[in-house]
């Protein structure tokens, strides 16, 4: 296919005329087709309707040890619960503490104990002049929201295909004392769908960092949600990876199986070393006096062990994977050799992100808009917003249906063209004139 | 019956001998009896099981506007829970946010954003020299241990039979721009089963506080924990006070179903006012995406309406009122007129306190637990664990079964008995010496 760049004026405009066109059909046909969303699909949330029979009125609700289930006490959570958890995130069961229903509230709690309390009797947070979190871009917009909300400054580090510029971090962390922390979601990354390479992961359990209570924020969010059985990626396992490295403090990993049974009604997790489940148990006692254990057992006897839970996985796989496919195809289809711009076809997670020409992000999702089809703002994966070299779109193809999303993308991809040819055109004049 | 005041030394000793020969009985006989722990009994929990019941797999999981209960979204809470909790706390359901499990930790989030981001715009109290707050005593423990956690100070205000002591929270909050909340628990008090009188709540509504960023926290536990259908006791509504009086704003109330339901998988609340409500959905929807939507819709379907949830507490309230009129009657057959302490039967609540003459409480405790029966630690109701006079004593009679509860019921009768001669003795030494 002709690249856009070696096209004539000419050529262009003849382009650019058959695509609006298109366009102009789209748009006259009232479509409300949403790709903004990182959420399950109603097909997807059907698979976990088992879950509301697993237990009923004529049932012995206590756990393994026990413990009545129904009743206060627990505070970190079911052993059963931490063993399932443990095997799905690769960590010791004593690693572990179970939480409710929601990672991001517990990064949160984290980044907030550190204000008020400080990390492991350094100084809290609140009590220092500047605080920063490196921040890798793209990355996940709630992340940037809790540490902008807490008045943290962000420094962006750009995503390789191998994970974060390892180079620039281990830099920047050897040398600022205010550097407290690294946001990451090390596998199918959000929004790339990039899983840190063995070495990323190695350089990051090595690092050395200027202040005592660094921490590195792992959210691994995305850690079995693969699009396919063998041709999966592999992350090395970074609480071990530390130890190994003699930094076993270093990380905080954290996890949900909310995109594997019910968002918002799913468990979440965090797991860390001994010493800092000290700490976090210090506070947690004063927060709470527990999670929701019946929802614990709840997930624990539907998906009995891990290995129900990979067979879980393996049917949302089977849904997610022609939304993901067919895309990718598309573009490979409609955009390669074009020089539109660039993609990484990604083996699991819930996003492809889409890098546009500089300058063009913007003005795609809101020609997108227009035509009926909501994108996510583009800039919403870099702090403040802001998208530097204005070009990454984050595309979320789990939610919408099969018919839908193909519909979408080929607005989408004209509204890439569009976008590119009128580029071309400007850049012409500028030349000409 | 003969107050041991007037007791001779002999008629004392010769009471003690009888009193150890009983109590040497139970030591011997190897009970493990528990009046330490505010949780509902087994019995209890079991009026809840049909809960497991109400949604299943051949069910719709919508709520009333559509929205799927299963899937992220809806920050404050599904309409119909906000309906049902409304109606428990008497407040509109505009003004209300439902959150996870547990209210305890809005409360602690609550005092976790005043010391990070302030309250409407003023100081956060983390900038703050001094953070101050009032605390009625006896309270609730887990409400010190969350200021005691965030190093603000507390200042203990007596409870009366009418409330806290009114004059003195006037005078403290008026001149003190230090002191930025009281801890209340208005309704069947913990410990004592209080009610706060109608005087007490209007002169809370119109507290004219030197701090612009004053609150009263007012967590109403046991609002709709009856022990009687007719005889119960009444508490005016906070809220609505405070509008009424010029301080719209001066409220947070907090409530949970943890003893209607199933404690650690019930459903809590904050109801406010709008302005309130604002800064806090300004936060959650940093913290989380949504909270458990299909338990909010679990515990709607179970209850249905208030009516429901009436009907529900009359049932607890049948197991409950006998635990609680044993230990009365006990109280008045043996120790009225011993002046050996004072108790006050409550109409509602979780507790009994019992007030024993100063210095005697710890003892208490100690020879009830070296027979077996284990009490709530003496002190724990008040702020730092510390009862400035020794006096008062937590009595939890909800867990153990009745048959359980009379033994312990009698060991700590002997208990205060002989601990109470043994001070007559004392006393009457140090006189004759």
């Amino acid at each position: 296919m002709q690249s856009y760049q070696e096209m004539s004026r000419e050529e262009l405009l003849k382009e650019k005329t058959a695509l609006e066109a298109a366009y102009r059909k789209y748009a006259a046909s009232g479509l409300k087709l949403d790709m903004s969303r990182g959420k399950p699909s109603a097909e997807q949330l059907d698979l976990s309707m088992e879950m509301m029979n697993v237990l009923n009125s004529n049932m012995d609700l206590s756990c393994e040890d026990g413990t009545d289930c129904r009743n206060y006490g627990v505070l970190d959570g079911i052993q059963e619960a931490k063993v399932l958890l443990g095997d799905m995130i690769e960590c010791h069961p004593d690693n572990i503490i179970i939480y409710g229903n929601s990672s991001l509230n517990i990064m949160y709690d984290t980044v907030s104990r550190s204000m008020t309390h400080g990390v492991m009797g350094n100084t809290p947070w609140c009590k220092l002049d500047k605080v920063k979190f490196l921040c890798p871009v793209p990355g996940y917009d709630r992340h940037f929201t809790i540490t902008e909300y807490f008045g943290i400054e962000m420094i962006n580090i750009p995503m390789l295909p191998t994970g974060p510029d390892m180079d620039m971090v281990e830099d920047l962390v050897s040398k600022d004392e205010a550097i407290k922390a690294i946001w990451c979601v090390p596998k199918y990354s959000n929004p790339q769908g990039i899983t840190y390479s063995d070495e990323t992961v190695r350089r990051f359990a090595r690092l050395k960092p200027a202040a005592k209570d660094f921490r590195i924020y792992w959210d691994n969010a995305y850690g079995v949600h693969h699009l396919y059985d063998i041709d999966q990626d592999n992350l090395v396992e970074i609480l071990a990876e530390c130890k190994r490295a003699g930094n076993p403090d270093m990380v905080y990993k954290f996890c949900s199986t909310s995109k594997i049974s019910f968002p918002g009604s799913g468990v979440a997790a965090i797991a860390t070393s001994a010493n800092n489940l000290v700490e976090i148990k210090e506070q947690m006692q004063v927060a709470t006096i527990g999670h929701d254990k019946v929802n614990q057992l709840r997930h624990v006897r539907f998906f009995k062990d891990i290995y129900g839970m990979t067979e879980h996985m393996r049917k949302h796989a089977d849904i997610l994977r022609p939304k993901f496919e067919m895309i990718i195809d598309k573009f490979e289809c409609e955009l390669k050799g074009r020089d539109a711009g660039t993609w990484i076809a990604p083996k699991g997670g819930y996003f492809i992100a889409f890098e546009a020409l500089e300058g063009c992000a913007k003005a795609i999702v809101a020609k997108a808009k227009k035509a009926g089809v909501t994108m996510t703002p583009a800039g919403a994966p870099f702090p403040y917003g802001k998208d530097p070299k204005d070009s990454t779109i984050r595309i979320a193809p789990t939610y919408p249906t099969l018919d839908d999303l193909k519909i979408a993308t080929d607005i989408f991809v004209i509204c890439v063209k569009l976008v590119t040819i009128d580029k071309m055109l400007e850049s012409k004049s500028v030349q000409q004139g």
